[in-house]
């Protein structure tokens, strides 16, 4: 019974069976929305984080681990549109870890929290009897801004998909101290009608799938129009390393043509926004190779059920 | 610099100067209390579980788990007298865990939810690298019921100290399949004013200090009316494992003499409720032996970042 992480998820949200009303986004988006009594909703998310896995304790940081922890979710709440409120941590400390360390940790987390005005507003400690690793888990919510939620599941056929920044090679270092797209993913969609955002988390090979999944859309995307990063062109495979190598913690989006274009002439922020490629109703993901030749886009980033990952 | 839970705690809550508007209730407490824009509020907790710390997989399946992890949060949500309303969970597996695995904890967490009515929203799914145990963490938001939340600050010297249930031997197998008092919760608190409630997690000898901390007083306890469970007289010390043990789940709460005397009268519920002693203004904890020989309480339950733990 061998499932990918997509599947299982798949599994879980047919298994949820929330109702709408209560929980309008539920398992499978960055955050599931939830309506309170009076219809305020508030927005939800976790991510976890372990030693040898998202970071190595010898070559990043408490502080980092900290700040990359809470970065990695409020990239979440910028994946929705929406605006960071609080955040609660849990650690499963290593023997030999105690106040010293939690400090440093401590320190991280304010300092990503507080640049979005998200607190740190609760916790848990806990600490292994046996040898075992660090983890930290973070649980963050957010409200709603002046825009809409944007959910994965509204890509249209037709849309143009887009990406911010560059992609490719995070893990040489911009994984511990990138810059959640909290204010640009809200200006953006308070400018634009945005049909469907995620954050690259996993490499856009696998998260563009899931956009189309949900959508249940296909999409071409042009190889020659995606923004490599430094660090990608000095890879041996400057395109796989902009493909499939994850923690890139950028916003993928779709829109209109036309919605596309306003966004384009008017965009005056430094962060660059590329298109990449548009959305089809056929339900492939293909890629216009730099020879105009057309392969499909296999799903190579992240996945934490497989046994062999690329890193 | 060797600190205790408790002191890293506190040093959390102090550095944290979360504004009261905003959040009304922060560190330190069962929850935190968020206020969103339009003066809803809502409440966050998480708690972690580990594998051979708070649980075993030899003797525990991980539906069992699944279920323990959300009723560690659902035990946090009646604490404060709130509605329990969903929950994300993030776990770290070990090498060989897969869909399988999974589908086990998916059981026991929904089954704990749905009886409460606290839907799985959303999580992450980790897995280790390297050989490491299995983590799993919840986080989980409520909302405010007709009564006001119910904090640990409030207690007043002269209240009386009350615990549901029974105590001791919880991880005798109670601590896998307790009952979080959220309905007995909401229901004493819409029956009396309480002036302070936490959940009984570490043990009663380390819980009631943390409300005496939090609420300027002291208390002195009664020996001989602290409820045994059944395991605890079994054990070789039933008070010393009603006292410290942890792992009870049950609640703690101080109320003024005539409300304790209105409770109990009308209280028609299966559960028990049994006064064991009264807040005191002098900051002491004592306890009033059988032999009327007062003695101070110590603190003996689990401490996360002490090195030799009872257990």
């Amino acid at each position: 019974m061998s499932m990918s992480e997509d599947e299982i998820v798949a599994w879980f949200q047919r298994k949820s069976r929330l109702p709408r009303k209560k929980f309008p986004i539920g398992i499978g988006d960055d955050m599931a929305q939830v309506r309170l009594d009076n219809g305020t909703t508030v927005f939800i998310t976790t991510d976890m984080l372990l030693e040898g896995v998202h970071f190595d304790l010898q070559r990043a940081t408490l502080k980092q681990v900290g700040y990359k922890a809470m970065a990695v979710n409020l990239s979440d709440c910028a994946a929705m549109a929406t605006i960071p409120v609080a955040a609660v941590v849990s650690v499963a400390l290593p023997k030999g870890f105690g106040a010293r360390e939690l400090k440093q940790l401590h320190l991280g987390i304010v300092q990503a929290g507080r640049r979005f005005g998200c607190e740190l507003v609760g916790g848990d400690i806990t600490s292994w009897h046996k040898d075992a690793p660090f983890a930290v888990s973070v649980a963050m919510i957010s409200k709603q801004a002046a825009n809409k939620p944007v959910k994965r599941s509204g890509a249209k056929p037709g849309d143009i998909v887009c990406v911010t920044g560059c992609l490719g090679g995070s893990l040489a270092g911009k994984h511990l101290r990138f810059v959640p797209r909290v204010r640009e993913a809200i200006k953006i969609a308070q400018m634009v009608k945005l049909h469907s955002m995620m954050d690259l988390s996993d490499g856009l090979s696998s998260d563009l799938p899931r956009i189309c999944r949900l959508s249940s859309v296909g999409a071409i995307l042009d190889a020659k129009r995606i923004p490599f990063s430094m660090q990608a062109r000095k890879s041996p495979d400057p395109f796989g390393s902009a493909l499939n190598d994850g923690e890139d913690f950028e916003l993928l989006f779709t829109l209109s043509p036309n919605q596309c274009r306003k966004l384009l002439d008017e965009w005056d922020d430094p962060l660059s926004i590329t298109p990449i490629g548009e959305m089809t109703a056929a339900k492939k993901l293909k890629i216009n190779m730099a020879d105009d030749h057309l392969v499909p886009l296999r799903p190579k980033g992240y996945d934490h059920l497989r046994k062999n990952n690329p890193r």
